[in-house]
């Protein structure tokens, strides 16, 4: 039988069908009008998933690249900004910071740890005048999706700006980018967007925009101006990834269709699914176990079980794709993504196949429990 | 009849049907297995296109954007480099270059000239001390392609690193990185190398890197060093455009069946049927006609006849995609690509549309020899 595989990671996640059909079209020319109506449409909504009025700008790059748009277009040497991190990705924006010679405050919690306004509040009064404020909405290393709204009221309140990783989450968990005053919302085609990976996008909102134009940092193709004129247009400032952008048209449709409340309650339901098997299984979970974790679950493997063997054992035995740790948490714990085109027998098939493995590895599994408590968590009612 | 269309502009680029199936599959993850291969195979092919036994570091960006990371690894601010310009890519070079805060020097020939030797001879012995050359080798904008090898030669006697956009020209024209001692040569997926854009390359010799390593410009996507390590384990820094990288390697697969030489020979040929074709119908060639115009032939419109509306024409009634000119040319010329995924049937394709809009806007055009002759001239043997 050919074989069937699984994607099951935290991105790049699996895309509908529709999607990739359209990435084999026939190469048209950005330029052309045909391409500009598929461009208008994905911008407009792309704005709409954002629920900005704003500009959202898009790029050919990969969400870090998108991101670094922000730090190169907000940051002339010197400027005091802060970072504040708990995993992975936030250390990552605190690197990029540094490397375009800001005068960083690295609040760095525990990898897995929820930041919280506190800790931003005590933070700010502690560096003094800080005018841009990076914040990782889901940390995608650990699971955890942080209170941003709270977050950036804190920061806003500061008088700096804000910008928000939101590459895992924009589309999966609520994110309101205009009434919650984010200044910029990084985010990319290959997570909750349900695209392969190509194209990245920031919203910048007019101060922003305002803070860019005096910003020395030297740049080109990811210059914020030069980008948003042409897309004033419909132009773009340089050719752009043609099927990736067509693709990410038809995925923003089907997403607008299902409606984005529909898909954040969708997530919340995926994210219960896989705790509750976890937990039923007798596994331990390393991200939180609240409804907030709804685009990853981290678990922590079993004692005596790396979870190396579990990531390799579901690929090599079953061919499905699942996350190992990142930095000093890998091998200790694996992570299953729910983000994007995922229903619940995604999380049933990879519960299924981790009980599998550890129990091959000996570890003291209670079998067979994990899917029916995850069908009967997926069946709850979810609040919205 | 559903309608069919023909992109024959200078890049984007039609690509083969193999290509765009290529782009439909499952996406896979770029730290699996299967992706490795595929990325080391269309590594090593990339590096047999570029004729060089040094990195080829792959970027998700547009042409501009790999280019631009030549400038950002090449550049801390007072540097002295020099551009030299013939048309729109070499005067966006300079743009770039001074955006980096290079003390730059920018000999600006006439669009449409073909850079010389001795221009630059002459440009870097006034200069002085430059550390870094710019050179467009097919100015897509004119058609010109200049003789880069003696170009680089001149540069590296005077001691300079040698960049080279080769964007429009690596798969259709000769190029010799290694053995032309280039340091740097830019190109991108969406042109010769029959792939839709998203993806672009840069290879850096071990000068280059070394002078990386040193400069200050602030990066990091687009660090040459970051990248470099990654590749070397087999990793990708940042999320790729996974379905581009997979559609790359499959059309270097088919660029290296036809083989380098025989793809050289194509091109020559295709330039040659074009403007012989043109001429015979009575139009005046814009790019030079010579055996090295076989990337984009430049075509002035007649007397009494604004080009936008030969491309409008074109575009309008027939569906076929050429390129108006740019900057001060619009209006004047209209350009026909012949890059990548072309035969003489896409020539006599464009040719004869071209006849029909411009003898409806009543031009002087001799009717049916323009086909004809651009089928004789693609018979005649090109030496390799």
């Amino acid at each position: 039988m050919a074989e069937k595989r699984y994607l099951l990671t935290p991105g790049p996640t699996p895309v509908p069908p529709e999607v990739l059909a359209e990435l084999a079209k026939p190469v048209i020319h950005h330029r052309e009008r045909d391409y500009r109506e598929i461009y208008e449409q994905c911008l407009a909504r792309l704005r709409e998933v954002y629920r900005t009025e704003h500009d959202v700008l898009m790029f050919t790059t990969s969400g870090t690249g998108a991101f670094e748009s922000a730090v190169a277009n907000l940051t002339s040497p010197g400027d005091r900004q802060l970072v504040i991190s708990a995993g992975n990705f936030g250390e990552r924006w605190a690197g990029m910071a540094r490397a375009f010679g800001a005068d960083l405050v690295h609040t760095r919690l525990e990898w897995g740890e929820t930041p919280e306004p506190e800790d931003l509040r005590s933070a700010l009064a502690e560096a003094g005048d800080v005018r841009v404020v990076y914040l990782t909405h889901s940390e995608t290393s650990t699971g955890v999706v942080c209170d941003v709204q709270s977050l950036a009221a804190v920061a806003k309140e500061a008088g700096a700006l804000v910008v928000v990783d939101a590459v895992s989450s924009l589309g999966a968990v609520p994110l309101e980018t205009d009434a919650w005053g984010i200044d910029v919302v990084v985010s990319g085609s290959q997570k909750a967007l349900m695209c392969p990976p190509g194209i990245a996008f920031v919203s910048v909102s007019p101060a922003a925009l305002e803070a860019a134009s005096i910003s020395t940092s030297p740049r080109y193709v990811m210059d914020w101006e030069r980008t948003r004129k042409a897309q004033a247009k419909l132009d773009a400032p340089f050719t752009p990834a043609i099927p990736i952008v067509r693709a990410q048209n038809v995925a923003l449709g089907l997403l607008l269709e299902e409606g984005l409340e529909a898909a954040f309650g969708r997530h919340a339901r995926l994210g219960r699914a896989c705790r509750e098997g976890a937990k039923a299984m007798g596994l331990e979970l390393f991200s939180p176990d609240e409804e907030s974790s709804a685009v990853v679950t981290a678990i922590r493997a079993p004692d005596g079980v790396d979870a190396t063997e579990i990531v390799e054992g579901l690929r090599n035995r079953f061919a499905i794709t699942i996350a190992n740790g990142q930095g000093d948490l890998k091998g200790k714990i694996f992570r299953i993504g729910h983000i994007g085109w995922f229903n619940v027998f995604d999380i049933t098939t990879a519960l299924a196949a981790v009980e599998l493995v550890l129990t091959d590895a000996g570890a003291e599994i209670e079998r067979g429990v994990a899917v029916t408590r995850a069908l009967e968590a997926w069946a709850e009612h979810t609040p919205v």
